[in-house]
């Protein structure tokens, strides 16, 4: 009935997963078309990493490569290796037919097998100063950005209660002269394995009740004006970084509950794959990894997907 | 008792998941000690992309780049950030004491964690000609190599009889005017599924009871002399390349049983993590991984296991 083409592979996405998917089923003639989408999930195409400065940890780079210029690199080896790339946001899949449809700003598409790398967005929130130095010594990534040596020796602020925010001051603890923990509550979220970790850190200082209200500045930043909230009290802490240990949102609005997430909304692969719950659809990348987050792992996943996906179409033959 | 400087972590190898292990802990600041060996698994320092020429699809290089290169680069990289390297081949391990005790060449060092990345070493058949055009023209990674201009709409030929044979040949086939199948019994081991890949594909030809017995070249292979087993009959196919798909062998003889392995000797981990059976002992890369096998999903499970790594040493504090 369609006389549309029936693409072999779609992959969504703009990151490491995305691109390297990408590389791996261009080079198995498998003709990718690839959506990376215009300011989906709140970021330019590249995702994660375009909102970073220097990476200094994706292996391959000894003097380190700036994020948007490691997300151009792999764009350009994808390209190079006959990927076609649409900057267009994926808005609707339909994976109840086959091939399955995907709907982007230009049409619907359909494709045989789909690869989902859409990523995860840190969550932030938003109060004077932290527009203006955002990447200027603000983060949402302490395993990304810690060792960097504008947070060594200094100060810092994290802002969390759970795991992540434990985990991450007990990380920056190491580089920093003190950690700051900000939480709005009374108690930490966290497990109780992580608040030891962080009551066992001399250099890790809660501050509860507490809540960060203004991020100071002047090239990078230089402090946070925080706020209890039982006393109402203001005070300054000064800093060399802020750090946001919130959590993050996979991407996976667009899917509509089509694949199987856990409670998180994180697409749910079967153990050491990119295998979904529907044959035929591969996730890798944040999306699906909430627990390591780097580039190199989400490289690593997105090349799992392309050489799954193509052993799903070799077998289908 | 010992006067040994306990070391946080040890890493043994020295391919892709090896330094991105070593660049991750160097990061958070477990001053790692690496084992680079000494002609280890029967290869130089770097693992078996040192074997290689070019690598088109390790993101982040549009151009390629040769393996030699990528690896003395990730090896910088590990350095650059902290890494104490020692180019010794780790000989014995003691996994039943804590500290764990590793015997190398120049004597025993003690560790709270140990992350094993010494990957496997493909095997091959020695026949005259083979080390020769070893890496010109004859390659044991069809998925790494087959794309190279230099096996594009040649003929190729393939040795082996069991899922990754078949799934090379149909891999190749892409690429290659027709793949010639060598199998030195008359059916193959493979599973059924692949097999049927395998007899569908038109440009693929069997050849049972067939061993190479040489392999002929100018600058690189151009043929390979054949011989049948039942007949004694020789013949000469002309053939732009040679893969062995006769399996890998990792490198866990130096564990001597201390880690779970599968029968084939691959380490066992938890799945989606790098968690082996003996808590504070990681392994990474080739070692525990004959599916995948490519320099980027190495890499990435290299930075999973210098992250649990951390993990598990802050846990333990």
């Amino acid at each position: 009935m369609s006389e549309k083409k029936t693409e072999k592979v779609i992959i969504i996405g703009s990151g490491p997963a995305a691109h390297t998917a990408a590389i791996y089923a261009a080079r198995a003639e498998l003709e990718p078309l690839l959506f990376e989408g215009f300011m989906a999930g709140g970021v330019a195409a590249g995702g994660q990493l375009t909102t970073t400065t220097e990476v200094e940890n994706y292996p391959g780079f000894p003097d380190g490569i700036d994020g948007p210029t490691l997300m151009d690199q792999m764009r350009a080896q994808s390209v190079k290796h006959g990927t076609r790339i649409k900057t267009e946001t994926v808005s609707k899949i339909d994976l109840s037919c086959r091939p399955f449809a995907v709907t982007a700003d230009s049409g619907e598409y359909v494709a045989q097998t789909v690869i989902v790398a859409t990523g995860a967005t840190a969550k932030k929130l938003e109060f004077p100063g932290v527009e203006e130095y955002w990447q200027k010594g603000i983060s949402a990534c302490a395993v990304c950005d810690g060792a960097l040596p504008i947070f060594r020796n200094k100060p810092l602020v994290v802002i969390g209660g759970g795991d992540s925010a434990c985990e991450e001051s007990t990380y920056l603890a190491k580089f920093a002269t003190t950690v700051h923990l900000l939480h709005r509550r009374d108690e930490l979220r966290a497990s109780k394995a992580m608040q030891k970790r962080v009551f066992d850190n001399e250099k890790v200082k809660v501050h509860w009740d507490t809540v960060a209200v203004e991020v100071l500045g002047e090239k990078t930043v230089t402090g946070v004006k925080i706020k209890n909230l039982k006393t109402g009290e203001q005070s300054l802490i000064e800093a060399g970084g802020l750090f946001f240990a919130i959590g993050h949102v996979p991407n996976t609005a667009f899917l509509d509950g089509q694949l199987e997430t856990d409670e998180t909304g994180y697409v749910i692969t079967k153990p050491d794959s990119t295998v979904t719950n529907v044959p035929g659809v591969f996730a890798c990348g944040d999306v699906k990894d909430h627990v390591y987050r780097q580039a190199v792992t989400a490289a690593g996943s997105g090349c799992m997907a392309a050489l799954e996906a193509e052993r799903f179409l070799a077998d289908g033959e």
